[in-house]
């Protein structure tokens, strides 16, 4: 009776229905299957490291005669070492339990009828994603852990790396006697797959762009596929009047350099005026020291010069309030109070992570109240917004929106919910 | 220290720049002063009853002019009574708990970081939706009992009244000390207020389309605000070689026909073949007493034919499988297997609500993993899928897409989370 659909022409919304296909088929089963699967690409992985390897090298050639810089070189290559760490990540993947089927809420509704909200698969998941191909594993394991099917669309110059590694994936997932379109590349190097990804409603249930802001601006404004923001981080640490001084600079150099590339490492530093002149000076040196340049207020600049610090201050523009660095910089202001830091972080913050340094109770409760960011920091550093320091054991990513998901995503953000009701005749 | 960012020209971003100032100051608040603004409401609801019913007389005779019809005059008018209980309903949801502040979870990292997940209010809700002026009030109550702020943007045919109602709300609000500007109009009467709001991305948090489905695509594909799809129901009762055949006639009829106009009626019947010859007599009479014309498959029309009944059938045609008719309308087939069934429903469904009816525990089962719906029911009328009916006190509407929330909607909804990390000095 049902009437088929036509099937569609295009290889990217093909793509998509096989995937919804496979992602019907994995939405019912239990653990165990999903977890064999897992293990069977893990233990793939390491077998066919050298296929894997041998098609990075196309990569990575490529790159280099196209004159890439070494740190993008290095994201791309995949070495024996680097496979190996991949296939114990899927591993521990396997070992975390499996969100799906996890009653939420429950109870007996007056009128006798049961209800349930339990956790079910999101459907089809879109991973649009920048060079590193670890992520093309990672991404993969963390859909196929959740019973999701995934469509994998990577940056072009990893596309020999990409198609190698979801080929192991494929034959072992089929392998493992599930769906192997339950993992699936996006067809074409173009930017036209990713178009037609973008538009692809109904087909594909949420899109989750993870690279640079302009790609995840690119995907937030052309998609009308639910997208999940991730990454933009302008992280702001605050040092409160009542700060401890001596812990507020490890808080502050940590949180700037222990690896400034990353979404979570601060990018501003307030300072309240009561202990600017004293806390300026000693933080200036310590930032020298790491490496960082400061790009200060007036008020900064001016401590910077009473001071004779030997430190590297330049002045700050507008600009630099709302710059994501990620480099041995920072931008530096003072604020007259807490008020005016939580006003500061208001209009500049990208709502990622924010910290207060402070020893007064009341002005952590009022920085925590008042700032709207996926993570608040009391005394510690920014570095800790993550899945894997949150005790996640995985994540795929850092939300920085509201909806859905805020903050790093591990599996349970990759489930949606179905309300199951259970009557015996129940009629209004 | 901090630069002003100018103020937006457009009377739209005025008011949803106004909206962020007061959604930062709504979200700290605990729960009293926010009940007390409501009950304020619902008091100044009822003493200016009579400026409301003025207002309204002017939009109720432009549409009487125009021609409208009776139906969707009468869904426009508002009355002393049902003012009334408009006002009931603003206390009612200032009895329930407020979601801002719970703990979601919770826990002592390894290191000895805190780490407790809370919810928040999501920011500033836009809320666009057709004739009935009594959702101003509703979703009014509800975003800011959820701390958030509201921009309302109705019908221009219901303009006059939710002038007036939106001026009684912001002077109770205004006057029980919380910022007015967390409940306004969306300025302007024209398309364009809509399509401003749509693009309103990182001033906007969310946009809820309330209404019919072109109202509801326009936005979903419209908008870069981020969008909760609402109320499209193509809801199935699908009746098993197992069912008890009572039981199901009034299943039936209870979903077809109690309230037809509403998302969660149901629009397609789906019989076991098993029962086809037992079932579809009966109730093709008891849906021809309530009055609903069944549109039905080869299979359907040779029973009815070879039964005698006196039912209105006619041939479906594709177009049927997919249509929501909200009226006394119903598709009807015969399926050979509950996996068909489940095919078709994967098919054709809308994933708002679908129904089972059987005395099969596997059978249920089954239809409950396989079916992707919002809600699932088993033995009881798809009427159930309602935010009053599940308890939650409240609804806002009813999601059918799968980020953020699915199915009836109450407050917890309405909110967002944040981490909050405490330490004493913790770096990487």
């Amino acid at each position: 009776m049902t009437l088929p659909s036509p099937l569609p022409k295009s290889p990217v919304m093909l793509a998509a229905y096989r995937a919804r296909a496979a992602a019907a088929d994995l939405a019912p089963l239990p653990r165990a299957p999903k977890d064999d699967a897992l293990l069977a690409i893990a233990d793939a992985l390491v077998v066919r490291t050298q296929e894997v390897v041998a098609a990075n090298a196309e990569d990575v050639a490529k790159a280099r005669a196209a004159g890439t810089s070494e740190a993008i070189i290095d994201r791309l290559t995949l070495t024996r070492e680097r496979i190996a760490a991949i296939a114990a990540d899927v591993r521990h993947v396997a070992s975390l339990p499996d969100p799906v089927g996890e009653v939420l809420r429950g109870s007996t509704l007056p009128n006798g009828l049961d209800l349930r909200q339990v956790r079910v698969p999101l459907g089809v998941v879109g991973i649009i994603y920048e060079a590193r191909p670890n992520v093309t594993v990672d991404a993969a394991a963390l859909c196929l852990k959740s019973g999701n099917a995934v469509l994998l669309r990577g940056s072009s110059s990893a596309y020999a790396s990409n198609t190698a590694l979801i080929t192991v994936l494929r034959d072992a997932v089929g392998g493992a006697g599930l769906p192997a379109d339950a993992v699936q590349l996006v067809p074409g190097e173009s930017r036209d797959s990713v178009n037609e990804l973008m538009r692809a409603r109904g087909m594909v249930d949420v899109l989750i762009p993870r690279g640079g802001a302009a790609l995840i601006r690119t995907v937030v404004e052309g998609s009308t596929v639910p997208v999940i923001e991730t990454g933009t981080g302008n992280c702001h640490v605050y040092v409160d009047a009542d700060a401890d001084l001596d812990m507020a600079v490890d808080i502050l150099v940590n949180s700037k350099a222990q690896r400034p590339s990353v979404c979570n490492a601060a990018e501003t530093l307030l300072v309240h005026r009561a202990v600017a002149d004293r806390f300026l000076p000693r933080a200036l040196d310590a930032l020298a020291e790491a490496g960082v340049t400061v790009h200060g207020d007036p008020r900064v600049l001016a401590v910077a010069e009473s001071s004779g610090s030997k430190a590297t201050v330049v002045p700050a523009t507008a600009e630099d309030w709302e710059t994501e660095y990620l480099s041995y910089d920072i931008a530096a202001g003072v604020v007259d109070s807490l008020e005016s830091a939580v006003e500061h972080i208001r209009l500049w913050s990208s709502g990622h992570t924010e910290a207060i340094v402070t020893g007064s109770q009341p002005a952590a409760r009022r920085f925590t109240q008042l700032v709207d960011a996926a993570a608040v920091m009391v005394n510690a550093s920014t570095r800790f917004t993550d899945g894997g320091q949150f005790g996640f054991g995985a994540e795929i990513g850092i939300s920085t929106q509201k909806l859905h998901a805020r903050g790093p995503m591990g599996l349970p953000e990759l489930t949606s919910t179905k309300y199951i009701v259970t009557g015996d005749g129940h009629i209004r």
